[in-house]
């Protein structure tokens, strides 16, 4: 069997503080538009089928029970010794906790002493520039602030994310070069202006400078690709090249293999090895093996994407490390791959990059 | 073993009622510009082996029996009795028949007679507005005319299919909205004016006319999704969203992933479950485990695409219930899913999701 | 087991002649637009671990050696004792080589020598343009010369490649047809007059004159697809339908499946069956697999896709023919295919269409 350390989840989020009813829990299993259609249920999923797999047992129940008898086993321990469990079940060693989720969710402190384990910050820079609109007066204050609360998280955090990285809705390729002072400065004027309090920012100039701020900082970005061809992402990705910051491509499903060709493709560019996984339940192993095609071992790191629910914590977890110990078994299996190497990749991909990368074990 | 019911085929056409030489028949198996390439054969293709496999022993031959010799003992059965023993030799239970394809084809009630089922008519959109032109001396008699059969269509048949989305050959995102009645009118104008006696609708303006009318009316309206990145599609996925009108995507291979993920996303989409797999054969089973990553299991319909042939109708339906046990018998095996299930998944995918979406066991 | 004949690589390059180092041998394992990650080698890839698999045992050492006992084993060895080695331990029965890679590398007949097989030149079109242009005082000089070497390429050359295709960088679409004497004229022009001595050729109109002059000669042209969807070609793919000239896409994983579905669309395309194999190592076969899904068994060619290390051909080489075994072999053992067939297609991908799409066999 192949050997795999405690894992680091190198992107999820807190945890509801909530008790939940079947419909909220349902309404978190999959990302939809709008509830289950007619006669359907976002528990008759990979998703749905692999929290029922994994979860039960670590409350007591047999697998794949039935969602309701689930359901009324959670409440019956409450929602803090549920999370305590699953997450404990889970054998995670260190979260990077993304805390630019909305929701009254656990903080990364929370969420350690809950899981057993380290928690590290990353933080969304989109949060910054709205807590920055939301404090400053004027435009010429509303940089500053944001320049400053950049350089302070840079000190504190493992890591800035990107959700919402411009064209990555519709796959349209960027302007990848860093805007100009006036440029940032009429963008911040104009959205300043429009802003309901608590608004959003979408600006592509303004998505840009906070882009390119964080790349200055030197701490690794990590960036949702959504849901198009990552290709989109390449003129940015040349632009960074040799600055010394490393880019850390998450999500990527259904283009994990063009997300991995990228890792292969640019010394700096990392590619996320879990969020899909999860997701695709019984068709994780497959789904891995994809993305260990071009993916240069030291590139791929491990990562739940879990928010809201602790259960998707602990399934991203759990069907990673059988998905792992099945691909990698079977090419020592057949010969492909030698046992020590398979072991050392599988270090690799569960722990070892995300140390390195966001430089965890520095003192 | 996995248990299905008998399948209800959601998308296929009639089959020709004429015999066939070797080169008509080969010209069926595969979509191609032109005659096979010197030296090659559209035999050897997936598609070709699997009409070996499947076909011959239904018509009292080996399976694997040579081109040449299968279609001997083709002939010597007939065209009719051929397509008797291949329909019946399938076990589906209905079929949802599109009545747009040219050729001396046999319309949904003889295909039911020689299948022993039931069959429903999907009615061509672009046909309905060929067939107005043909009869309208003016724009305002060819909107009038539309109109009323795109309504007693919606009283009689079971679906919509639009074979020419805009867009759909180039991958280009085409504007969402129905078209305003000055804009429709002037399209109708244009097309009317410079058309030849049964000329095809291309128009864009035209097409999203059609797709509207039918959205108005409440049927399930197929799209066939061509071959490029259907996220092109999303722009009218959003627009007719809530709206009460389902949307089942047809085709899709390669880009079936995205498909999938599309059906996830959208509580009125659904996905096609079968046009690929007769195309793969041996492959099937792949092809189908990864349209079972994303896509709800309520949002999956089984189709076969099959037309002209009925060895294609065939071949759809065996293709895929074999995959379809292969698949979710794996997942019994290694522990990710219950045999309870499996089977009900099963049920769903086969036959039970198509019979809720397009109301086949209404009185 | 399957029976493979000896095989047609019908697409590489020469092998180096220079004694290596592990840094310059590890540069040519992946295509990277840096050096190894801080924490990464290049080793530690499908491609690294496939050639520690397979190329050691072929120098008298233990599948999976050390890197550096292997470099340490090559040097022993010499570098030509090493290639012979490689070469010869790969039953490859004949090489088309590209002769446009830079480099100090074998010519076609000293590969033929080492690996004691034929081998044929591929033109790369660029080149003819580049050497014409070194050469011609005038833009009518150098249209004159082009139109020469390309006439004279023709008589003795097995195919013609283009490696920058326009639009094959980011997907765009290029004008697919012949672009005007007057346009050829006045981009000669331009590029002659800024061109420093040895400069590429990559302007757009200069590049489809080109293409269109390989059309002309008849000559099979090899097409690198580059990293976006080849649907991008069709336009071309269209244009140069029932020329009599056969184009063959080289490249396109992760698109492969979409070229394999432009080898079944036209019949005069053809699918490059070989360059992602050796690159994604443990998972060829699977790769392989879903080559198979649409592209017709007539229209698939084996290559290495190897160049400067002769650890690739042979990588490639060793790796697709395991893989065509497990992937044939695995639906005769199911029952999909006969073994009949599985034997015929084997011999087609592996050698039999190359011969018959290059003429090789033409006395």
């Amino acid at each position: 069997m192949i050997e795999t350390p405690p894992l680091v989840d190198q992107y999820c989020h807190g945890v509801l503080r909530a008790e939940l009813g079947l419909g909220t829990f349902e309404a978190q299993l999959i990302h939809s538009a709008g509830p289950p259609a007619a006669g359907t249920t976002f528990f008759d999923t990979q998703t749905g089928f692999a929290v029922r797999r994994w979860c039960p047992p670590l409350l007591g129940l047999e697998p794949h029970a039935a969602p309701a008898r689930y359901l009324a086993r959670r409440r019956e321990l409450g929602p803090a010794e549920s999370a305590r469990r699953l997450l404990r079940g889970s054998e995670v060693a260190a979260y990077l906790v993304d805390t630019g989720l909305t929701g009254d969710l656990t903080a990364p402190k929370e969420l350690a002493l809950a899981a057993d384990a380290e928690a590290f910050e990353t933080v969304r820079l989109e949060l910054l520039a709205e807590q920055a609109a939301d404090t400053s007066g004027t435009v010429a204050a509303f940089l500053a602030n944001l320049a400053e609360a950049v350089h302070h998280a840079a000190a504190g955090a493992a890591a800035f994310a990107c959700a919402t990285v411009p064209g990555r809705e519709d796959g349209t390729v960027f302007d990848p070069d860093p805007p100009g002072p006036g440029e940032v400065r009429g963008a911040a004027g104009r959205w300043l202006a429009g802003r309901p309090r608590g608004g959003a920012v979408r600006d592509p100039v303004l998505l840009r400078h906070l882009l390119w701020s964080a790349v200055a900082s030197g701490l690794p970005l990590q960036l949702h690709t959504g849901t198009g061809d990552p290709a989109a992402l390449t003129g940015f990705v040349r632009a960074t090249e040799g600055l010394g910051t490393r880019l850390v491509l998450l999500g990527g499903y259904p283009y994990h293999r063009h997300t991995a060709r990228l890792a292969e493709a640019f010394p700096h560019v990392y590619a996320d090895a879990g969020a899909g996984l999860g997701r695709t339940g019984a068709r994780a192993a497959a789904v891995l093996a994809e993305l260990l095609e071009l993916a240069p071992f030291g590139k791929l790191l491990f990562s739940s994407g879990g928010g809201r629910l602790p259960e998707l914590h602990a399934v991203g977890a759990l069907v990673f490390r059988e998905a792992l110990a099945r691909v990698l078994g079977g090419w020592v299996a057949e010969g492909s791959w030698s046992w020590r190497d398979a072991d050392r990749v599988a270090a690799m991909v569960a722990a070892g990059n995300a140390r390195r990368v966001y430089r965890l074990d520095r003192p």
